[in-house]
């Protein structure tokens, strides 16, 4: 049997599977959600073991600390796995679910009810976690999923797939609904990407190389971000304490992510007042600064003049980009500019600049006052995310279970026929 | 310059005409949809004119009846686009609204709000008024609007789309909001579906073929929908009578669009007492029946037996194919197998049975006891509609003027910072 073959009958099967998960009570997917935790927990041993065999061959191969990092199962990380298995085995049902109906004058009644959107097909990288992370949101809203994980982590995918299975079986529901892709060939992600027929959406998860790889193939719809340049803009009316803690948080906890800050703008009128606190606190946590010129003098030691790539640019690293600008017009053209449609936030007590600002601001999540870290599911009180999207199309930003499914239209009527 | 040159540059006009969209204000929109319903009115020589042209170049080419009878504008016709445009102008201005809003533990108030999607590209055949009607939701929904119709109504597109420019800068809106793409060549259609850089989706509207082609060659999202191959269960329990004016209007009261009736499935215990009628009722009004070996003698004179192929099939005439089913489970089946995912009814007075197929035939819309020719913007109380989209990803069924904006988050804060 060919790769093509192979995945032609795979994603088949998770289509026949779709059927059952689509029609599944709530009680059956919860069930399968809570079986799922406990045997998470019960056969941690076998989990571990097949991690440590990956572990063990990406040593040998020179795969890079990053990346070693993201493979490594730990104990913690198996906990947070079993308690969002918890965690989303409790939220709410929204499969059958109406999010609003009405009347209409013949009598007919008119429904927007929530289905689920098919087969799903996640295409990731070296985490395994996300392996059970995706499996769970894509089953709570009644989908199948296929997943394809990294080659780095084959081991340990293969033993989380045969829990989800058993998992799935306890609860009365085909094992079908969570398939693991075990051909290490990339063949098998660009035959997934043609066989729109079955799959009724693709997710790659990682870096731009893979995002983009799986766009490009796909004839079916894809769900992606690719990368976030976060801006903050720091309004003449910002409070300044509180502007210097929301940068500060933004560059400085947690560097490496989409939702980091990589450039904040500053009003003319506050950038004396502001850039010199900011460039003795964020340069005491070995934060560099590429200045434009009129920065530049008011930062300090770590800062140096700012080539035009450094705007725009997702550092993923301790540096940050500072511009003064003369006013919120050309705050906001620098975003529409140099954005990526991520995150975006304002610090003002402007109430009008505020609220024009999260009009006009293009960007899945726009805030004020508030770090721009917070562009995450689990923040925002999705219960959990399988991704941000930053194209606009079905979703815009963090996307949880309801992101992932669709609302068809559902009419009640007692014999209407069209006039 | 080339085409590919005056494509960009007229995408990329729109996007900059999309950024003042966004932020035009509700009442600034309502004057340019209220203003076009006037100048369509003052102006209606020169577009009477401009189609006469269009049309007499037509029968000059021969093209065949039913294009010709779309590509004439009527006064009835356009009266119906001054009605559309009065209709669209007093909706609710949907940008800006929050669906949803929630607080976090640590006190950020978290809302989606509505936004529009940026450049949308209209792709469409014959019909002049769908420059009109396509043009007010794309706009109401604080879109900017790229226009490519069939060259057949070239001189009424131009016309049109002169008017649209009037009334968009009467009211102080930018021109560029709604441009029609005055290059015949197929090859300016070919350009648009690379320019992701700035056109956000595209609607491509009219016969597979067309749709196919702006599928395959878009880099960008599409929102679609193929055909309509529409079923209808009569289950055991249906009211007779009712179910023949159901059936009798799904495929008799106009059998050339999307919504009309394709296939009858009958419950087995039902079928006696119902086919005969059917084949009367709609055999009087001079249906053919292609029917299996159980419906076959049931039906009369009008009745032939049904080809594989004649399942699955989107006939667009007064053609209808019968089959009786065991139970609701095949009837199922069939669907899943068969069907479009464009609408899909049942007749019963069953209660568990209506439940269940709402839930599980999976169709854009599902209805009890109703016609299918409800599917439709208009029927449903959407105001009014762009297309129906059979594809499960932003929208499935109907898109009026919601389905043209996304969502976004916007986070209020008081200087929280992620921990």
């Amino acid at each position: 049997m060919s790769i093509q073959q192979a995945m032609a009958a795979l994603a088949a099967a998770a289509k026949v599977a779709a059927r059952s998960m689509a029609k599944a009570s709530p009680a059956a997917k919860t069930q399968a959600l809570l079986s799922l935790a406990a045997l998470l927990h019960s056969q941690r041993e076998a989990i571990f073991a097949a991690n440590a065999c990956d572990v063990a061959a990406a040593k040998e191969r020179g795969l890079d600390a990053p990346r070693m990092d993201r493979l490594t199962l730990t104990q913690a990380i198996l906990e947070d796995m079993i308690a969002a298995c918890k965690h989303v085995a409790a939220m709410p049902d929204p499969v059958g679910a109406l999010d609003k109906q009405w009347q209409r004058p013949n009598g007919l009644l008119v429904g927007k009810m929530r289905v689920p959107l098919g087969v799903i097909a996640m295409i990731y990288e070296a985490r395994p976690n996300v392996t059970i992370d995706a499996a769970i949101l894509c089953l709570k809203a009644g989908n199948a999923v296929i997943l394809r994980g990294g080659s780095e982590a084959a081991h340990s995918n293969a033993v989380l797939a045969d829990i989800l299975g058993q998992a799935l079986q306890g609860a009365g529901l085909p094992a079908e609904a969570a398939q693991l892709v075990r051909i290490p060939d990339h063949a098998a992600v660009n035959a997934l990407c043609k066989l729109d027929e079955y799959i009724d959406v693709m997710i790659p998860r990682g870096g731009e190389g893979l995002v983009r790889a799986v766009t490009e193939a796909a004839t079916m719809p894809v769900l992606k971000h690719y990368k976030g340049v976060c801006h903050a803009f720091i309004d003449a009316d910002a409070d300044v304490d509180m502007a210097l803690n929301i940068v500060f948080n933004g560059k400085v906890q947690r560097p490496g992510v989409c939702n980091a800050l990589e450039c904040v703008l500053v009003h003319e009128a506050i950038a004396p007042a502001f850039l010199p606190r900011m460039g003795g606190k964020l340069g005491s946590a070995k934060v560099a600064f590429r200045a434009c010129p009129q920065a530049l003098p008011l930062l300090g030691a770590q800062a140096s003049p700012a080539a035009p790539t450094d705007f725009g640019k997702e550092f993923h690293d301790l540096i940050l980009a500072v511009r003064v600008v003369p006013n919120m017009d050309a705050a906001l053209d620098h975003i529409a500019h140099y954005g990526s449609q991520h995150t975006e936030i304002i610090c003002t007590n402007n109430h009008s600049h505020a609220m024009r600002f999260v009009r006009e601001a293009d960007a899945s999540m726009v805030a004020v006052n508030a770090s721009t870290r917070f562009n995450d599911g689990g923040q925002l009180g999705l219960g959990a995310e399988i991704g941000i999207s930053t194209s606009k199309l079905h979703a815009y930003g963090a996307m949880g279970v309801e992101e992932l499914t669709t609302i068809k239209f559902m009419v009640l009527g007692t014999g209407q026929v069209r006039q």
